[in-house]
């Protein structure tokens, strides 16, 4: 199947039915995420990859109750940096140029004038930065899940403080972003899957300047 | 091919050769990104695709004059909407119940929730959140060109003000947010083509809650 065929296959599954992803859909979903591409390649984002009914309940009190967070075989929680610093930047630089074999002054103009530009505008700008950045992991997460025909509901509607709280994320520099419950529709009980699949008309999605 | 092979396939080119994308791999592209799920089924965003060498020209003077922007076949900006307004949602929600032959009442409560959580977190808030959706989009259109063999540098170093300002954006409450440039890579001269392509460690990216 093409993507375009795996994303008309693809819904945001409202009722899952507790079957478990295999690991090497789960492995390969989650490599999808990590090749994505991010600015300046800094990947300012983890996943957490959650299989563990309890801390699933947990995440369900703080997300609408949605019945996804426990029917799901995984939950995987996108958090993203809460604030850059030259130090980070200059690690993830420095790691790309040691796998290229290229000395570290390489990328110093370019670091210096990435940071010239994110420092003075601050600390929650720098965080809503780094948190778009996931949201393109993410959409591969997506396409990838729909490829291995394994069902995902991409998900906002969660507290991200109490998300942050409970994966202890603040004493790792993060903030949950976004969450992508993993696993198998309930064809009998999931009012959305017969539903047609609604977007913006072609004519009023794309403009073309000729 | 499968995905991960298409995105290890793919990198962010940095010299084109000035080849056109056929209008069928760039309608391709363009509906892998008009399918992406949005928060709520808002798509609060649209492309231009911009096939014309004058406006390419002044695209390029406010984005770091790079030469991706000229050399590309067609230049996708993403624009996401300047805020929410209830009307705007509600006419989503419309056009979606109207496809699916349900009375407009049924998503008369969810609209009510979700303009009571947007409408006090205000019209910036607002625009990054419109924006974030736009960024699921734009990764699967980079998916799309990646499968289709279509390159593409994925771009976020542009004076957005600047091109909101030349497409006319404001008079359509539109903000720019992404540039996507499609066309295929010059292997003589990009720098790129050949580096090892470097990510986060699959042990760094991944943590597994059991």
């Amino acid at each position: 199947m093409s993507l375009i065929e795996d994303l008309q296959w693809r819904y945001a599954t409202k009722k899952m039915n507790g079957n478990t992803v295999p690991k090497e859909k789960l492995d390969y979903i989650l490599e999808a995420a990590r090749l994505a591409p991010s600015s300046s390649g800094l990947q300012p984002y983890q996943v957490f990859v959650i299989s563990n009914k309890a801390l699933q309940e947990k995440i369900k009190t703080v997300a609408w109750d949605q019945s996804q967070i426990i029917d799901a075989s995984h939950v995987l929680v996108f958090a993203a940096w809460d604030g850059y610093t030259e130090e980070k930047i200059k690690s993830v630089f420095d790691k790309t140029l040691d796998e290229r074999g290229l000395p570290h002054e390489t990328m110093d103009d370019y670091r210096k004038n990435i940071w010239g530009l994110y420092e003075p505008l601050g600390q929650a700008w720098q965080a809503q930065h780094a948190a778009k950045q996931a949201y393109i992991s993410f959409g591969l997460a997506i396409a990838a899940a729909a490829e291995q025909k394994v069902d995902a509901t991409p998900m906002e509607g969660f507290l991200p403080p109490k998300v942050d709280e409970l994966l202890e994320l603040d004493k790792l520099g993060l903030k949950s972003a976004l969450i992508l419950a993993l696993g198998y529709r309930d064809e009998e009980n999931d009012w959305l899957v017969n539903m047609k699949k609604v977007r913006t008309a072609k004519e009023d999605f794309v403009t073309e300047l000729k």
